[in-house]
């Protein structure tokens, strides 16, 4: 298809006004055509408007109509798909091979949320019978079910142009139970947040949807991500971004006339366990798997092991010198974008500065543009627990190894770590004991635990929750991968003695 | 028992030092013993480090013996029975036989929750086995289920006593579910809510409770409320009482360095819509009914009807002289404090003051302390849209009557409404058509719809919805009544690849 830099608003298109936007190739520097036009606060409100519109049509569609709806979505993006792929590619860096098992990565996700419609359990239906005669009151007839909140706006990530962006998991799960969704573009990847909603759009028309259940929005400052939220036909907001993103539009949510809830996916450094007896029975091994977790993708996932703890000894001492070996041999990538590069040279410098912290190793020396040189850093559990910043994300292939004096220490060091989408423990069997005081301490910290596996790769499954305590999202009842990510846009409602004829279907 | 004015700290009775407080009969102004001490910071401070050291041994019990704690608090209430009715009657000035079913309510809660617990899918316990053949990636196993957030702080109400205060709903779901709860006393009925307390403490002993799983605090400002909430052992509140109190509590838990969720039940008018066939037909029926809902309990009801609104004609106005027949009749009844008495005054005196708002009547003149005079009010749709005072809650047994040119503006004012708890049509069949248009804008505006019936008493049952889009609360997306209350208190955690040995029970 083609592209035009236009805005997609419910069945129009709409080009921005407020001066363009162009995607740039993080690998040269070069700008990428065509010019996208930024919104200037009128179509992110038109796009509301269109969305609050849609809403009662779309919600009250049977439910087969949404699956099929999302079905289509999903076909059209593997029939751009040859485009996408080369979208993603110029736009983010990212490798082919990425590009291509995200695109099937988001297609199955849009057809899981298809699946979970054919049965009626997702509304979670009760129904408990009128008692007439129950004394001292009759007991009336009552039923419930979850409904829609209603319109969604979606903040897609920079490091998922597909699968956490304009038809990502966000998207999918609020078509899913009929919110209608109002995308806010990610600047780093317009155009392939262009072909991702032309697929969305396109499915909309030919599937009979009602006009306004989708729109994708452009705007270059923060300002129009903020009036999206602060928008009142909106009603939640899922976001993947940045920590400092994400309270943001936390802020906006809590300051509107009505408040709404915010799911903003933000923040982790994905704490590792390496036990006593694993790294004695197998450092190499494990050190291997850490560093191919650690530099996957430019270290450029939510999930990335950005810290990792051990009892001190000679065993830990190997394991730090295989990664030292294995992390001089690794070729630099390329970054998202200039931002991101540079905020990881940044992070890094700090990290190397502070007290008490050294340097393990780091990749080969490059002189590309925006590249990520993968790091590994040293430090004792003390410093850990005395220092905040040796707890905040840099994002990127940057990691440290955290030297405890004892199995209590590593413990203890568990304890005082902030909310994490994962922690991982690696643990042979003569490490259980210690693995079993550990898990209680892990559970209250992250959404998801890992044994003797790597947190990079999150399953799309009714079982994952990718998710956790604040700040690695904003609400750890909830998750953004999974079948459970309905949940975020569900609200419960009771009918009491509603006669048969006006009962929802 | 006897009462000694003392807070519960965990296994420990401890005597607060700043400043003494009593509680007050609001039927004669008459100050009652004991003198409660109120805490200066430092005992809340140790009710959540004591809840905090408690919450990974009381999660982990198994589930019966958690069952058996609020199995025993229910028959401690139920022991202590009478001194708890005749404390709630000197405390708040309801009715005896209100105190009691209010008490066979709480207790019946506490067992409903502790039957729960029998099975285990309140966990949503899920399992999606490894494909280690999967192509190209092998799928991990994974296995998630619901764990607690953590200790629980619970702001009770004036105007349930027992049901939702000490012993109420929100203790009753966050211990069901593995939550330490730490509760912050209501200044109206501290004897009720040292009994109370004292039920909950002989029972977490009896039954082998780990020490701190529960407190009772008082504080006389709002202060020790505030401190509460920004505790960082506390990881979730409960709060039941007004949109100020919700709305500042709301904030204290956003300021945080680590926010948490706040399930404020705050303020509704409960709408009632008359249509056009059910007022021809049974005018006289349905006033009655309206007036006795209204007036229960001097109106002392989050789900008071507090608004009423019906297509303008011969029947409505006969409606009208119905319940103005019946309001002159209602003897005036003793409220809850003499803060709630003198607020029900000033809001029927603003109500009165409003252009285009006329008194239809209201009940017998009384020279008693604190008493309610019910009145009922009426203005028009246009009048209503135009006026935000209108949709305040006045507390207390006032209601406003609307009347709307046609059906089509009836709808209009519908949705124009704001968040509430409850919304009711009363129809007829020859109503339905209009019933059905109006009940899509009614699902997005309440937590419960109600058919034909009256919006005051709330069912205790795994279906019942006692919520709504703010302000009826903070968060649509959860229930203070009912089973589904739990779901506040809760998060998912995912295991991935964990061995036998390892997973929990």
């Amino acid at each position: 298809m083609q592209l035009t830099g236009e805005m997609f608003i419910g069945a129009d298109r709409i080009r921005g006004t407020a001066g363009d936007r162009r995607s740039v190739d993080p690998a040269t520097g070069e700008e990428l055509e065509p010019a996208y036009g930024m919104d200037d606060g009128t179509v992110v409100a038109e796009a509301c408007r269109r969305a609050e519109a849609a809403f009662d049509a779309y919600r009250s569609l049977p439910d087969q109509r949404r699956a099929g709806f999302l079905r289509q979505i999903a076909d059209n993006l593997e029939a751009a798909g040859e485009q996408l792929v080369a979208a993603v590619q110029a736009e983010t860096g990212l490798a082919e091979g990425r590009a291509r098992t995200e695109l099937g990565r988001t297609a199955n996700q849009l057809r899981m949320f298809a699946d979970l419609l054919a049965n009626p359990d997702w509304r979670d239906p009760r129904h408990v019978p009128a008692q007439p005669d129950r004394a001292p009151l009759p007991r009336p007839d009552l039923r419930s079910r979850y409904i829609p909140l209603g319109p969604v706006a979606v903040f897609g990530a920079s490091n998922f142009p597909l699968a956490f962006s304009v038809a990502g998991g966000d998207t999918a799960s609020a078509l899913a139970v009929g919110c209608p969704v109002v995308v806010k573009g990610h600047l780093a990847h317009l155009r392939t947040g262009e072909l991702a909603g032309a697929c969305i759009a396109d499915a909309a028309r030919t599937t009979g949807m009602p006009d306004g259940v989708f729109s994708l929005v452009f705007g270059a400052g923060n300002e129009t991500g903020e009036q999206l939220v602060a928008d009142p036909r909106i009603a939640a907001v899922g976001f993947t971004g940045s920590r400092a993103g994400g309270t943001a539009l936390m802020a906006v949510a809590q300051r509107r006339p009505v408040p709404i809830p915010v799911f903003a996916e933000m923040s982790a450094i994905n704490p590792v366990f390496l036990l006593p007896g694993k790294v004695a029975a197998a450092a190499a091994e494990t050190a291997t798997g850490y560093v191919t977790s650690l530099t996957m993708g430019a270290g450029q996932f939510c999930t990335n092991p950005g810290l990792l703890l051990a009892v001190e000894g000679p065993d830990f001492a190997t394991f730090r010198e295989t990664v030292a070996g294995l992390l001089g041999g690794q070729v630099a990538q390329t970054m998202l974008t200039a931002g991101i590069a540079s905020a990881y040279r940044a992070g890094n410098a700090e990290l190397a500065g502070l007290p008490a912290v050294s340097l393990v190793a780091e990749g080969a020396p490059t002189d590309a543009p925006n590249a990520c040189r993968p790091a590994v850093y040293q430090t004792d559990a003390k410093t850990l627990l005395a220092e905040p910043r040796l707890q905040e994300e840099v994002f990127g292939a940057t990691s440290i190894l955290v030297s405890c004096a004892t199995a209590d220490e590593l413990i203890e060091a568990a304890t005082h770590l902030g909310g994490q989408l994962t922690a991982t423990l690696h643990a042979d069997p003569t490490d259980h004991e210690l693995a079993a005081k550990l898990l209680p301490v892990l559970e209250r910290r992250a959404g998801r635990i890992i044994y003797n596996g790597w947190p990079t790769g999150v399953e799309v499954s009714p079982a994952m929750v990718h998710g956790g305590p604040y700040p690695a999202t904003s609400d750890a009842r909830a998750t953004s991968v999974g079948t459970m990510a309905i949940h975020r846009f569900l609200r419960p409602v009771a009918y009491q003695d509603l006669p048969e004829d006006l009962l929802p279907a």
